[in-house]
């Protein structure tokens, strides 16, 4: 598997500096500033990436699992909720949420939120064997 | 500040299926598959996204430590180099290196060395005072 590669660059300061974020050989480049990522600004921001990467990963992992108990996802979509917190010293990540939404024929309920916690630690890099690292487990909302 | 959000859909099984991620109100959108995530086809893919979470932070990072010690980047460039691994069940990352390139009107290079381990340290929200927690130390490479 080949080694990824993405590009930031900033010029000036901090706060009247700015940015730009690029990715995939051209396929995404978005600019970023002090707005648009502690603020509500247009731009892209690290956060968003992050739930980008989490959303994305958490997706196709979910497609995996299903796939192992003999189901095949008609979509599987995941949303990432990434929340930060002021520390003392710049910003921390909290917590980076999944609310999944999927058409799986055929899937009992139970047997979809056992998958969706397979694939949480599918995504956690976790064996099946290992216990669970998150307190917050998948459940059912609607 | 607001919770980021970012969405991902997939549709199908593992390698058959396919996917799209996207973020930032329509600001991107691009494909996944498992050929542009464990193969080297078009499409983005969650490890690169990651990257682009790692650089993006790293750069904005280094701009407010070289604030700090009285210096403007007039840029300051980020490559997060994301390797990773194959594991029992998929893949883990195992390191998100960057390389860093910037120009720093005045700043003495063992200045700046000492400036990008504290964007470091400020990109894995440790305070100046808690040890570094990763074994690698900034270092010129030219």
């Amino acid at each position: 598997m080949p080694t990824r590669k993405a590009h930031a660059r900033w010029e000036g300061s901090l706060k009247a500096g700015q940015g730009a974020i690029d990715f995939g050989n051209g396929m995404f480049r978005g600019p970023y500033s002090f707005g648009s990522r502690f603020e509500d600004r247009a731009g892209t921001n690290p956060e968003e990436l992050l739930g980008a990467a989490h959303a994305g990963c958490f997706a196709v992992a979910l497609s995996l699992v299903l796939g192992e108990a003999g189901f095949t996802p008609e979509s599987a979509g995941a949303i990432a909720h990434v929340r930060v917190k002021p520390q003392e010293r710049g910003f921390k990540i909290i917590q980076s949420r999944i609310v999944c939404e999927a058409r799986v024929p055929g899937v009992d309920p139970n047997v979809f939120l056992q998958r969706a916690e397979a694939a949480r630690q599918v995504v956690l890099c976790r064996r099946p064997s290992q216990a669970p690292r998150s307190r917050s487990k998948p459940k059912l909302v609607d």
